[in-house]
């Protein structure tokens, strides 16, 4: 198998990882945060120091305000259902996943809160000026994917975070392809919450996702035990614990913090690996006349495509018969098709990781050609 | 160390789950329901088959209202939060836990919920008779813990489910501390929401739950991706998927299918050694005169006591130094110390597994007479 679908999740995780995820299941079976005996006070402060981890990672002040969710979807929830202003105005974009889509769907209904959309420019990607040109009065958030999902455009997060920073925005960024492949400096970048994705470009395990948050407060969106105040009724404004109820996996804590220590160790190798053969990709697609592309060369690690006149899970499907694991369809972000007009067919996507290589790109290339001469009444 | 936290979290998992837990993260990296890759649409087969299991297990008659969730705190938001009437009126009792009492305060400040709290008998145990008269006219929901995670007395959940079936309400069952250890039958108990944590009696991995839902539809409380209707930004009424959004841990999928499975064949035998510790442990303790005693002869494995005129914090702190792992203090759960009289010393907690053997209780009694000794001054 080729594996072509690393922006779902990567699949071949470092060795540390899938070690502490072991590790996890068969010695941190304990309760972080709750008990007082000893091996629950090692959970805990292994707990914490995934925290600090994180936040140096991410350049992000405040490790109580790391709070641990089960997907980057939960984090983009809460972010977007905190700090509600209602009748308020929130900008974001149209290569937006729908976590922030049916979120925006939710609070318009919810509390009167209308959205504005910008679409790409002509170069496929957001303009901060675009942006900018966006802010009503009465907006009071900005919600920005940092590399889509779909086409791969990479937008630009600090410029845009200044542009927040003068009109006094909350600044919501979605990690989601990013995090793991670019930088992210939170605190240079003028970001309040930072949407995490684990199983992603961090190469850790699925079902932990992060929201960190940056001066600012979130509110929870599940109530229940957290440990603190327990006499009372009332969820704590305690962070992170208040925005944390349920038994948190310890397997997926001391994964996720291996990852991130291991990609802070190579992210600019492994995202060079991934760049180039992001153009190595598209160069050799552009060289294919029946493909249609939709990325261009500022991608990072994603490429969407199709083949005139055939629906992209189509193609995929006679790809997974030569070997390729990768997806058709909408994605998950039904704005970016509308803008180019592939709503009803879908676009095939490519994601690469760094584990991907050019003799599996070169592949791709001729299987796809070999697809195409099928299609060729001789 | 001798474990006897295992109502927080069962300490020692089965081969075959640790087993399947480690195949996740090193076989089953791919996105269940998303793609359509033979790789992706193997891991879309294995939860089907991991919901159709656990429809078995519990007796609910549709795998596609099996919802897997991070936590049996989630499952139980999702469960008092769906179906909500507004100013009407809920049913629930003192041993409920803080997911449950937290949700309650916020449907009463967000929608005008009441609700009634029915206290345990001088049995120690919710009555039937009790429940049925705290039901008034305005009565939708029932919400009963089955097994108190402070005192471990356990609820006759199948009476309560007459009631619940007579005036037709809503019958929501948090299985928290009972999953694994009793059997339970959704169908037979007209239990409409059953929630469930993964591990605890269950002897699966921490950070996954279910909400079972039978004959009743929930309302998601997360909005994302769900692989369905992608062009719409609507959150789509599809069960399982809307209530889904965001990437599933399969290695936790994988882990928890093998734990029911590993369950269902030893659960009598499992029970009855718990019943019988159980037993045992509520006697040793009532043959020490310093101990205040708060479970009955019918709880089953969670047991509660003091050492008179003593915090329960640093009797459990003392018995950490001998090596016992146990918690103090009111274990997310306040109204049963209000009942008690304990919110300001809280109780110390037993929380037996069939891991646990009669050595271990006996010695427990012992090192509490031992600790005892040394606060009388000779």
């Amino acid at each position: 198998m080729i594996y072509l679908d690393n922006c779902s999740t990567t699949h071949k995780k470092p060795k540390c990882v899938i070690k502490a995820f072991r590790k996890g299941i068969t010695k941190y079976n304990y309760n972080s945060g709750r008990a007082s005996y000893s091996k629950s006070i090692d959970a805990s402060l292994k707990v914490y120091q995934f925290r600090l981890n994180a936040c140096k990672f991410f350049n992000a002040p405040d490790e109580r305000m790391v709070i641990v969710t089960k997907s980057c979807t939960e984090a983009i929830n809460i972010a977007l259902r905190s700090n509600i202003v209602k009748g308020g105005h929130i900008v974001s974009t149209m290569f937006e996943h729908n976590s922030v889509l049916r979120t925006l769907d939710y609070l318009h209904n919810n509390y009167g809160i209308t959205y504005t959309l910008v679409p790409p420019d002509s170069n496929g990607l957001i303009s901060p000026a675009s942006i900018a040109k966006a802010i009503k009065d009465n907006t009071y958030m900005l919600v920005i994917n940092h590399i889509s999902n779909v086409v791969g455009a990479v937008a630009d997060i600090a410029e845009i975070g200044k542009i927040a920073k003068k009109h006094n925005l909350i600044y919501v960024v979605d990690s989601a392809q990013s995090a793991g492949h670019i930088r992210i400096d939170m605190a240079n970048s003028y970001i309040n919450y930072l949407a995490v994705a684990g199983h992603k470009g961090l190469e850790g395990p699925q079902g932990i996702g992060l929201l960190i948050c940056n001066n600012i407060k979130p509110k929870p969106i599940i109530y229940g035990g957290t440990g603190t105040n327990s006499e009372s009724i009332v969820q704590p404004n305690d962070y992170p614990e208040g925005m944390e109820s349920g038994t948190m996996s310890m397997a997926n804590i001391l994964a996720l913090d291996q990852a991130i220590k291991h990609t802070d160790k190579y992210l600019e190798k492994n995202c060079n690996k991934v760049k180039k053969l992001t153009k190595k990709t598209i160069k050799n697609l552009q060289n294919i006349p029946e493909v249609e592309l939709y990325s261009n060369d500022s991608a990072l690690g994603v490429i969407a495509f199709n083949i005139k006149g055939h629906d992209s899970n189509e193609i995929v499907q006679m790809l997974d018969e030569y070997g390729f694991a990768l997806r058709g369809g909408l994605h998950c972000a039904p704005k970016v098709h509308e803008y180019y007009g592939t709503t009803s067919r879908g676009m095939c996507r490519i994601g690469l990781s760094h584990n991907n290589n050019t003799r599996q790109i070169k592949k791709l290339s001729s299987t796809l050609q070999k697809i195409i001469t099928k299609f060729v009444p001789e």
